[in-house]
């Protein structure tokens, strides 16, 4: 009785898509108005769904709120109104695109999620554009 | 040619997580505040997917229509306006949680698909809370 | 230099539209399925809008966290997860319709608001219903 | 690292479902209120999703400024403020059902995605409705 | 104790804006791609909104059902899944821009209310587009 | 016959709040997170509502698409991916709070509607946070 459970949280941040390694012509280039030296942000949303046998007992894969409470204590409390880019240590030299902070965030969330297992981890940085890693 | 297809039911209803075998107290420890005695209740939606070869004659997997009062006739027009816990004769013994919905709606729906499989059931309790079964 | 400013909350609770004055008949043809007798439940969402002038020092009417604070300790923390018939000190023999809601949080939120004065109050029951009021 | 990003665009065109193999009294069975002779028209959603490996000096899979070009250029900006059944050269002989609108449009994508591979093509005729396709 | 009850009603319809009056180019120049000769469609919003007293009875303006009802017979029955130039009485000689179509829906609906009087009357052509008659 | 016509424009930007007026303890007691010093973002939406009479030749107030050019020329265009303390030219000495962005940018478009008249200028920080300025 395998049931994927899904929560979303939400934070909102500022970041900037810029290459140290390129020029400012060349991540203009390749990043357009996202490279504007100043940065911009958005209403991030993230969905995370873990999959997971039911319990019995209990009726549920796992506490909902205590899925909620993992997300907030390591993700989003930390990059809540904060600067992607400049502000967030497991962040540094990672460039902030939807794909990345979908890896990073599902690389710090999978070890810690306590019945069943992540089996997607979406970003959305805009309701028309969002990234989602499976693992 | 396989296709998914999906329609968004919804309906009102409330609810309470509580398992008779445990003390108020331990009710209280795992579900919360959704173990108040008096019960809450939500905008539920209900997301489903069926799976099916596209007809060359109709460009359809099936009626929509159809679809949409399959779900209203054997899941929605039962439980609108009700008590999970305590109005519903397929949710009597049922710990009315969105994971335990999601599998007992798929078990009613599954066999009742004129064409193509049921594919994917999703429960929304909230928007940022849901479970999908997928058989 | 007036303007209003919106804040939104919610809370997920279950009423039933009842009134004891009528037979068990007439609460049916008046209210239909909402006169079901082991009530259903709403995810509702509270948009509370604020008029004042704007303080030249801060740009603020007033700090959006301490709006938001207030609405949720004078109203959606007593009322999230409960039964608005049953469980609510200040809707006893009160019929839970929006309308109602929407005059008994006024009358709860009007003399908390620190700055500028409540302009209206909104009681979504679902995303197709909704009853404001304005004082 | 298989990521993937989706992207979301929209356009609003009318259609009417018919079959001219049949008579005017089956196409009403066969597709109700979908068959009126004068058509009728949604705001249509087109969810597209890429995955591909993250490039590791962009962080991207492909820049969703260009997939957003490719999805306006090829699609969209050829169906926006259209007749599905009377003015698109691509959907002649084609009964604009969403199932196979999701196969059509996807059959003009797949081969412009310039990295990564097309992974599913949604089509939301409402918020309730819709198809994806998988190839 | 004066309060606006809000119902939100739906309905799919095509439409052409267009004068007759005017030359084809003329009518280009004014509307844009919404002349185009074989129309376009949408995804319509209505929200209707009543303003009236709280019966202390019931403890509501006016039934949401009964309004529901009058919104549908009179109206998103008549229009949904048609071409509004074309195919509906009451808009001949109309051309259907969201402002007339605002103003003729609260034609014909104000003298049908039951309680209370229609305040409000907006029409939603897409989520970014709407026109609102207060009469 | 006064209809209002509302179109939403969006953009994504960055900002701070703060004022160098005060220390930075005072701003973070005012502001709370949102004086952090790096800044984070929204993806803001702007809804922008013009009273009028209808045109009868026409149909309409003014043109949306001529309305919509309007703001993106005069608003979006500019503070689109910018930060709005650093970055523009109409910002300069504004602490971009919700309500000082609604008051600027009604001042930057009142004098450029071409038809009818500005009634409602509504800036959303986020879906649950924004502010309405009507001159």
């Amino acid at each position: 009785m395998m049931v994927l459970l899904t929560r979303k949280e939400h934070f909102c941040a500022s970041h900037r898509l810029y290459n140290p390694k390129f020029s400012d012509g060349q991540n203009l280039r390749i990043y357009g108005k996202c490279a504007y030296p100043n940065g911009h942000g958005h209403n991030y949303e993230l969905d995370v769904t873990v999959a997971g046998e039911v319990d019995p007992e209990t009726g549920m894969i796992l506490d909902l709120k205590e899925l909620s409470d993992i997300i907030k204590k390591e993700i989003t409390d930390k990059v809540d109104h904060k600067h992607l880019n400049m502000d967030i240590d497991f962040l540094r030299d990672v460039i902030p695109t939807a794909e990345n902070l979908a890896i990073v965030f599902w690389n710090i969330l999978a070890p810690k999620i306590p019945k069943g297992k992540l089996y997607s981890l979406r970003v959305y940085e805009t309701p028309t554009n969002y990234a989602e890693y499976r693992g």
